[in-house]
């Protein structure tokens, strides 16, 4: 949501004054884009002179907030063609403790420094497929280990945290793994993606139980070779009953 | 949101001119109270000359998001100490169709005229403990049985619609009943629950087996006598568990 610092005065002073012409005062969208890799989760941090946040921005006038959101994760990092899933709005009264003044006159009752309701959106991609760029405005973007997040601006912890949250929360009735592994692969492989985002270890026989009550997995009739005396067979989605079962979700379950 | 029609005209014109120095600009906050009774799913609906809508409000300069929602619910309804959940906010740009303008000079540009970004909160109650009242500005407050709901306002069907996908999707991992069975409750009266909100039949093995399993449940001594020859045992829930149930919902299901 900071991406001032780098402006020129003339621009930061307009952008201060006018904003409210194109943005909705009081609101603005922060994208967790979490990334997937080799049994490794990170989240995509940007850093600005005031320190490392996520990836931010505001409301244009004329677009929805699910636009806005997706706009301005391209705008600050380059990622296109991401589904970003909204999860909370974050309305604390205190929670951009810490945000600046500026010191040109005129703007320190600028609409960017009254209080700000920010809503959340994150997203799950496999890194290794995404370059993330910084805009001309940041100082740095790039991918955090889950484990190592920096002490980041205003709430944003609060939120990163609450997004994971989100994530884990959202595998209990969808599936997933579509994109995030190779288009063929072992029931081990599927399991540590689980395991890596939920941060726990799962029973090997349950595991494969639950993935296979899901009905969103098609056992193909090559194995792994080489790895194991016993070597594990490769399975892959069926698109269209994934597809299926990311919409329906919840039913199953009963 | 809208509770103007039934001001004083300069009541009306101060709200519309100077609204904005109470309330945050382009925010407001809609709650969809759901009441079980009975083997009833109902919500609550609020009417105004524009027609039915869900109670909602807006944001004050000094309160959170959270405390406006609560806040706007007691005033609109008086309804208090509700456990309100957020669930999504809604910003297309098109949301608030057919808002109406106000034959008022200089009102035109009314803050309340510009665009809204609504946040949505749900609640479950036992409606037959709770009784709303309508405010001063409203024309009728009552309950709607959940499949006899009226062409409300904006977009609140769809806003209902997506908060009781909410309420069904906490379900899964969250235990619902205290509050709105009785004390003690068969098992029987317990998926009857369940069926109401999830507006589906469900098979009563598998039912019994998996809230065992979420170990929140007591068995007391205690059968319901007299309904049949196998009469059904009493439960309670264990209030300690329940609540860390309600904390922690996730794992368990891995």
């Amino acid at each position: 949501m900071l991406y001032l610092a780098a402006m020129s005065k003339k621009d930061l002073k307009h952008f201060l004054l006018k904003g409210q012409d194109t943005f909705l005062k009081h609101l603005s969208v922060d994208c967790v884009i979490f990334g997937f890799h080799d049994d490794q989760l990170k989240v995509l941090l940007v850093k600005w002179v005031e320190g490392w946040s996520i990836p931010g921005g505001f409301v244009r006038k004329d677009e929805s907030i699910n636009e806005a959101a997706k706009r301005v994760l391209k705008e600050r990092t380059g990622l296109d063609r991401i589904f970003l899933k909204q999860f909370e709005a974050f309305g604390e009264t205190g929670r951009e403790k810490g945000k600046k003044g500026f010191d040109i006159p005129g703007t320190w009752k600028s609409w960017y420094m009254e209080r700000f309701v920010t809503i959340g959106y994150w997203a799950l991609v496999e890194f290794s497929k995404v370059t993330p760029r910084r805009d001309w405005l940041s100082e740095d973007c790039r991918w955090w280990d889950i484990n190592e997040v920096p002490k980041l601006i205003f709430d944003h912890n609060r939120i990163v945290t609450a997004a994971l949250e989100a994530l884990r929360h959202n595998l209990i009735d969808h599936p997933v793994g579509y994109n995030l592994l190779p288009e063929k692969f072992t029931m081990p492989e599927l399991q540590s993606l689980y395991e890596t985002i939920l941060g726990i270890k799962l029973d090997r026989r349950n595991f494969q139980k639950k993935m296979l009550a899901m009905d969103v997995l098609v056992r193909t009739n090559e194995r792994r070779m080489g790895v194991s005396h016993k070597p594990p067979y490769y399975y892959r989605f069926d698109k269209k009953k994934y597809e299926r079962a990311m919409k329906n979700g919840l039913m199953r379950s009963f």
